[in-house]
């Protein structure tokens, strides 16, 4: 049967998290935004901090706020490691960008480990870009597995390419496209019995499923703040290096330094995932960040992604009764927190689906992506988000 | 004859850019801020830009805002261009940190060139630290020339170093320890006649330092936003790539492509100094530097120099009376935004200092960096602070 609005409000009316939206500036109530997986919304407590991050500490004390900047990019990397990332204090900085991250961290590894680098050939395309240059420059084997774009990579192909002479697997955790979750414990520990390093993205689970790096035992991670941890536009990602790990960072920072300003003759890096901080961190985008991240850890992760889940599975079955192909796994456990529809029209009913107030994302070949925020994320904004592509598309 | 507190009046009183001042955020009226070439202050049209950013286009428009934000880091790259670096369209863009932008050049620079890197012994750590790996990683001899801390480097040790077998030159237009200014031209056109490339770090001169790349036949510069040009704490830096440098960035970043929604399969990079845009931008940051640029800009970085000149000169003059020893140029022309003065209790006296509201820099070893920024530091400040120094300074 059919899910009737009224279910939708039903589920709503249900939801332990729903007050969480009111901690939130929503300025159109009336907006169906299923985009908080490209950027989440703007926290109320985020336009406080930045007012006094900009007029107090910047405006105000000026130079002598870096006595309190300086340690934000361990500090927030600690806050992410004890609430969505299951890491220990030292193993997570914030810095860079995702990107930038990424291309520390694989480098890092190369640097360290003889062999190919593998990856599948549906990985986000930044993801993809820096690993064949990488790949170029330390003249390695670039491995790339053919990947399904509704089911994400299959395990079995991936334990295929892993022959022993491989140095690093990068992946993403929930693909950007599909959705399609990997275990992230069964994966690192195939990677690791073959020798080789593992590098997770955790750009589109972050925040939203939950991770636990320290108990699968990875070796490395980066994410984006600015999803589901709702840090803003371009707000600084993160890193996560396994204590023990002692690799050296390619670009040697004089933030990754234990003592900056003693501006030495040699490098000498900081311990832990320190060690990868680079240049001077944005002190704005790190105050957004923070906010973003305790709404998250408050909520808690548990009951974000029951939520989460419960959002996806009410857009699969409207999808499925209006007729809308599902280009994600259809069971919730193979799945991050967004449901992708197939349709031939995919770019111009997202335009139309813009113009007439519901926000999805269009994404190639013939994909629209819906993405749900589960702290602010409204049973009804499904309900209406499938209801108004199912009007919009030509029948 | 000392220059009286009515002489520092009178210049106030005739300083064509003094109503600058009023356009900045200025809570406390008496305080002597000179490291203004550390953090610049908080414009107001900042204050105004970020609210607006944050509230409408974050929180309001949402993910519609990226058709803006997209190419902010071009738009602003143009805007340094053509104001503060004398350079062309397309040279210039807004990236990642000081740090990173150093290092996406200088290794670019190293993939197309054979032979050393030389730098000198006394640049800024991080410019230090990122060379020697690099040279590490490429297996390039780093050649390091030593400096005088107060006189900086002599450019007939430079012009020995060049032996045609060098690949890359890299060096700050102006030290940070003692302000020494090189002449960009001359040093560009010696390291061009011995067939390397040279690599600016204009972090202590853009925005207060005539800078004109292009003239100079420059080929690649970096440098940071939040000095003279008050992007505010950690805003992103600038890098540029001379038009024609066709170079490859180690960090293959999707925003470096001319399509990035397009996603597809294979890295293209977009033309000119894009193509080194990494991850997704610091929106915030991006924002705040537009302003703050602007009135730079406005100002006119000839009378911005006039003033830096008149301001370091007194300051200068008032050392000399107060039998202070001046650790920096004392000639003007090869002096750039600072004056460094040694002492033996320099870390002490700083302290005492910012204690008692004049706010200078410590920097090892043994020295007081006092920074002007033309467009809100006054006369009156200079003679305060270096008569507070004298009266704190053990006799």
């Amino acid at each position: 049967m059919d899910p009737t609005r009224a279910e939708a409000e039903a589920l709503d009316a249900a939801d332990p998290l729903a007050p969480f939206r009111d901690r939130f500036v929503v300025p159109d109530d009336d907006l169906v935004y299923l985009d908080g997986n490209s950027l989440g919304r703007l926290p109320k407590a985020t336009v406080a901090a930045l007012e006094r991050t900009v007029r107090d500490e910047w405006g105000g004390d000026l130079i002598r706020s870096w006595d309190t900047w300086l340690d934000l990019p361990a500090e927030l990397g600690d806050l992410l490691a004890a609430t969505v990332l299951g890491a220990r204090p030292g193993e997570v900085v914030v810095s860079d960008s995702t990107t930038v991250n990424l291309y520390k961290l694989a480098a890092a590894a190369l640097r360290e480990r003889p062999g190919a680098v593998v990856t599948d050939d549906d990985d986000f395309p930044t993801d993809r870009f820096v690993l064949a240059a990488l790949a170029e420059d330390h003249g390695r084997e670039l491995r790339t597995i053919g990947t399904d774009l509704d089911a994400g990579l299959d395990p079995a192909r991936l334990a295929a390419a892993l022959d022993g002479d491989v140095a690093l697997v990068s992946l993403s955790h929930v693909a950007y496209r599909s959705g399609a979750l990997l275990d992230l414990a069964e994966v690192t520990d195939a990677v690791h019995r073959a020798g080789a390093l593992v590098l997770w993205d955790l750009s589109h689970s972050v925040g939203a499923v939950p991770v636990d790096l320290a108990a699968a035992g990875a070796d490395l991670a980066v994410g984006c703040t600015y999803k589901y941890l709702n840090g803003g536009p371009g707000s600084p990602a993160f890193l996560y290096v396994r204590e023990g790990l002692e690799l050296r960072s390619p670009v040697q920072g004089w933030f990754g330094v234990p003592d900056q300003f003693a501006m030495g003759p040699a490098y000498e890096p900081k311990p832990g995932a320190a060690r990868f901080l680079t240049g001077t961190p944005p002190v704005l985008g790190l105050r957004a960040v923070e906010e973003g991240v305790r709404l998250v850890a408050e909520a808690g992760i548990a009951a974000v992604r029951a939520k989460g889940v419960a959002l996806g599975q009410l857009a699969v079955r409207l999808a499925d009764a209006a007729g809308l192909r599902v280009a994600s796994p259809r069971d919730p456990a193979r799945r991050g927190n967004h449901v992708t529809i197939h349709h031939p029209d995919a770019e111009a009913l997202c335009r139309k689906l813009v113009a007439s107030g519901v926000v999805p994302d269009f994404r190639t070949p013939e994909r629209i992506r819906l993405g749900f925020a589960p702290l602010t994320t409204r049973f009804t904004d499904v309900w209406d988000g499938v209801v108004r592509l199912q009007e919009l598309a030509p029948g």
